[in-house]
């Protein structure tokens, strides 16, 4: 799971810029699940499963260069 | 989407937590969907449906006391 702060874009810029994760994601071994975006705080919140956290940052970096604040290695509650 | 830091418990520690919100939840009118866990930094991120963030907040007073440090208004994405 990714934390971003003060994102300026609306929540259609999220979009496209989370469509460009999905095109870049694969060669990098990562799959973006899900995200949330919170467009009056400014926050988007990523989650993505990949073989490390830095794995995430490479692919925002490649598709679109926003990358996050914070990455957490999460595993999901039962 | 609430985010907790500095959590102490272990991922079992915050499942018993969230068991505790679920028996909660119904009367305030929350509904927790999700929660993630990142043990070794000690965050938590619940997501949940209610009728304002406060609702959220209320639901973990009561079900164990231990509150979101933050509260984001979510949408997901598509």
């Amino acid at each position: 799971m990714d934390v971003h702060r003060n994102v300026e874009g609306d929540a259609e810029a999220v979009a496209e810029a989370h469509r460009k994760d999905v095109e870049t994601q694969e060669s990098y071994g990562v799959d973006y699940k899900s995200y949330w975006v919170d467009e009056d705080a400014g926050a988007v919140f990523c989650l993505f499963e990949g073989p490390d956290k830095e794995s995430g940052e490479r692919v925002h970096r490649e598709a679109h260069g926003l990358v996050a604040d914070e990455i957490y290695e999460v595993q999901e509650g039962r």
